[in-house]
């Protein structure tokens, strides 16, 4: 009998539902992703990359199936991964956003994941990029990453990311909320969406001077980009701005650029395992609430146990010596 | 010459300077806070301490600003704290929001810092419970703790309130988002602000609607009440919300449910003092950039690095038989 192909061998060759079934590895932690990844990482890398990000209603699930639409009539396949903001304590996605991308289902050229955010900080993030990782791996050509710009969870996402298209909508304060929520430092392309509505000239030109402002000393000038992803209006002209980042970014080192990103990658993956090792079953949970109960404070027991961690790690290292 | 007079010394004779300075040293991390801390421990735990929280434009500061109006009206002191979304990049705090609150800055029975996030996930949930622990041992009756309830970082910021008040306004879809971004999930009190504006009391109702089908199994019911801190309506009713949940929580438990929320701040103070020491100067950056460009994948270098770590770890467990 024959050895079981691998889900690395099956995705080579195009299975859809290896992909997902690899995409759940990823979701899951479960630890047979990190060895499939490996087989196929030589294939990773030939996918551009977009981030959409921005508050909720901006109109960033319209945008990306807009994108979508027309990179398909461009004859290029892609892969679609949206996060869904959840719940601490549901831990569920709401997927009505998503309803509107039933369109795109049915063609062989689109691949759609949701995605839920499961409370676990470094744990959404690993997942996505590792879902672009495996998208990439599959052969899609562009890569769209939806987040909601809400919290540093959600950033953490677009290190996953070449480009990071931000989406705004006109609408009370909404500028001003997207310059306290640092949208605009993570933007590589800002998106005025629904610019038929009033006070869109105002936002796209306040979005303009701010970036003007502010990002004066870098070698990228932000766009902005006015759209009305529901009337399919400029969706056209933020892909022509995509494609004007990605060649600034190919001219000016990415590889740079995404190896940067990817040691981000490894530090929260690191971490997020790290702490389910230190957190899970037969964790630490028992002894902090015994030496809670003593009447310690957690600060000098959080003190006392990295002492004991760190001495762990340096003997370690002694004994590679 | 006598010995210089530590902080904790100073705190507990009301020095508000040695106050300032300590919640500074709780918010860069500095490595006396555990000691300082420890002498004040079994000072700490008699405040309540009280999270605000909600979506940016809410009306979050004007609410506490009230708040603390009224308890002083009442002869009972109050410590503020208050986290400012920020800047995953600029790392700067905005202090718009905190200049009406300027009128309570003369008061010597109120004390208001102001927190900026920083980017560091566990950090800032570490740094604000520091902050209240701090406020707590000085001897304020109540504590605000005010956070914009966009991400996991505020959500994790609120561990330190025994009780949650979330704060909405009218306005579109406003509901709706907070039932996506799983602020009804966190809160103990709901707060309709603005009540004066249209639309409120369907968001009241839809709230009310909204709690009843959710939460029906828990032992506290949550009560949705009608504010309007701007023209200081309705601010009693929301201390006297807050009294009943504090006799609710007093009655069913405070110890076992304020045990819970401190693992939880132990777990984010090991997580991010480990990931300083891993990653700071001379950690495993330069280590992880070698390894990628050589090829191997995220992955791959987390899961061989968090072998490592655990290796250490559990040689450290056989060293101490």
């Amino acid at each position: 009998m024959a050895a079981a192909e691998t889900l690395a061998a099956r995705i080579e060759r195009g299975d859809r539902t290896a992909l997902a079934r690899m995409i759940s590895w990823a979701e899951n932690g479960d630890a047979r992703f990190a060895g499939e990844l490996a087989a196929l990482w030589p294939r990773v890398g030939r996918a551009w990359r977009v981030g959409v990000t921005g508050p909720p209603g901006a109109g960033k699930s319209t945008l990306v199936n807009e994108l979508a639409r027309v990179e398909r009539s461009r004859e290029r396949s892609v892969g679609i991964c949206a996060v869904d903001p959840s719940s601490p304590f549901t831990g569920g996605a709401l997927l009505g956003d998503r309803i509107r991308m039933d369109d795109r289902t049915l063609d062989p050229g689109v691949f759609i994941r949701s995605m839920a955010s499961r409370g676990s900080h470094g744990g959404l993030a690993r997942a996505a990029a590792s879902a672009c990782d495996v998208l990439d791996a599959f052969g899609f050509a562009t890569i769209l990453l939806e987040t909601v710009g809400v919290g540093q969870a959600e950033y953490d996402v677009l290190d996953a990311a070449d480009t990071v298209v931000v989406v705004l909508c006109p609408g009370a304060g909404d500028g001003i909320q997207a310059m306290k929520a640092g949208l605009l430092e993570v933007a590589d392309v800002l998106v005025v969406n629904k610019s038929d509505l009033p006070g869109a000239e105002r936002l796209q030109s306040d979005l303009t001077e701010a970036v003007h402002v502010r990002f004066t000393k870098r070698a990228w000038a932000v766009p902005v980009v006015a759209a009305s992803a529901g009337t399919a209006q400029g969706t056209e002209d933020v892909l022509e701005a995509i494609a004007r980042h990605r060649a600034h970014v190919e001219s000016s080192g990415l590889e740079a650029a995404r190896r940067r990103k990817r040691i981000e990658q490894v530090r929260h993956s690191l971490s997020e395992q790290l702490s389910e090792r230190l957190w899970g079953p037969a964790g630490l949970r028992d002894r902090v609430e015994v030496e809670l109960a003593q009447g310690h404070s957690p600060h000098a027991i959080a003190a006392a146990l990295l002492a004991e961690v760190t001495m762990g790690l340096s003997k370690l290292s002694e004994a590679r010596r």
